[in-house]
């Protein structure tokens, strides 16, 4: 089930990628760079960071699925007037936060690193693709912004995974718990328009 | 001294980005992110080029202390109608400007690579987080303008640090010289305006 | 020969970084910083994927020659009212951009990488020095938007340079009909702004 998951959110991570390169005009290159950049970036400033090769030098079907779902899309789009915005990914864009939030603190955890690190890691690996993609967009990082909780519901799902491992829990049920937290949140966010106080 | 110093350097550096953040109107996530990247963002370029370990990931009170003062300072401008600009840090952030200096070109020095690589590493140190934190507020980075000398005081902070240890300087010494250096070049930068007439 | 073309092709990514630090106005500061993003970023971009440590990092020669471009460059620029455009600079260019297609490709076969992988990782040589420079230049990158080809060119030479290999010709001879055919598509592209169909 996290494989399913996993792959989702790659998906939903890759499109939101997709869907800004296409507000920019941009060709095939910068689609399917922005995609790579959305979906893989954050696990691999987080392997830089723990000193691991990121998992896609080593297993291509990452980059290679990347590259079919961005021409597929690219070609469906040319066919047919189809547009596509963030509200169609909303949801498994939420489930790939959970589970990125879950697994960049397991990264982290798995080291022994001090909890405060991964915690950030856990955000980290769920956010910054999306905020490389925004200063490749020539843009501020959405997440920066004031608006709906995004990073927020990623701490709160890394921080409940940590805790989940610290209490004992094994990956797969606190990864679970994780999912579930950022899940909720995320669309409560959405649906009342959370923001943060500060 | 030099803890001291470190300290002082890590909060001009952690408040420059926080200026920057209220300026472009963002909330915490956005402003603990600036104030992070600008505070450890060198270092830990500097650190992946070397091949190490960034010292915040295995040392969680960084990350922790930056995140302890946006908060306290997010919640004092909210209290009182207080604005922070940066004339108020430059005499913590020249100190810093110093010290980073001198404390990355000691990272390279220490693994024997070549002079000009020591004082770039020094260079990088003490100035790429606030390029980092220029590029994600979506504008040109400010020491690549042609505006008051600041790359420039950290590159003789950090050619001085190199030549005093060449000469068998012990590091304490070594990055005093370094910091004066860098102090006093950018208090005279700021006050007769100098700039580079290339 | 390769080391002329590597000479050359450095010399091109720096004075591309040059041109556009001029542009923008920038000082001595933002033009070298701009001039080494350009030539070395691509490059470092991968060792640091690769777990490597840069080349420039043990080899000064790299920034110091830069450096000296640079300055040399600033000088008969404030001389005699002389203008460098990309046009200058478009052989060089392609030269640089078949051999860092080709030497990136190279970096990520000799540690048996998967094919896709070796491929990405040659375009990223050769392409993602030019990505950085736009970014820090608050531009979209030129090679994401719908332009004369550019990434295809070093894509192809890659490919090209991974089949020759994987068909047991040596370094050279790869490498040689990697620059061929980036090169000549490169021309060809520019001559008849081909761009990409998607």
């Amino acid at each position: 089930m996290l494989r399913l998951i996993e792959f989702l959110g790659i998906i939903a991570f890759a499109l939101s990628g997709l869907i800004e390169a296409r507000r920019k005009k941009m060709d095939f290159v910068g689609t399917y760079a922005l995609a790579l950049v959305t979906a893989l970036g954050g696990g691999t400033l987080r392997d830089l960071l723990l000193s691991k090769r990121p998992l896609w030098v080593v297993h291509q079907e990452y980059p290679v699925m990347i590259m079919a779902l961005v021409i597929g899309a690219l070609v469906i789009f040319r066919l047919k007037k189809f547009t596509l915005t963030e509200h169609t990914i909303t949801i498994p864009d939420a489930l790939g936060l959970g589970l990125f939030s879950a697994s960049g603190t397991a990264s982290a955890f798995d080291v022994s690193l001090p909890p405060f690190v991964c915690v950030l890691m856990g955000v980290l690996t769920a956010t910054f693709g999306g905020v490389l993609r925004d200063i490749a967009c020539n843009k501020i990082p959405v997440i920066f912004r004031r608006t709906e909780l995004y990073a927020t519901c990623s701490f709160f799902a890394a921080a409940a995974y940590w805790c989940g491992r610290a209490l004992g829990a094994e990956h797969l049920l606190a990864a679970i718990a994780s999912i579930i937290i950022a899940l909720s949140l995320r669309l409560l966010a959405i649906r009342f328009h959370l923001r943060l106080p500060l």
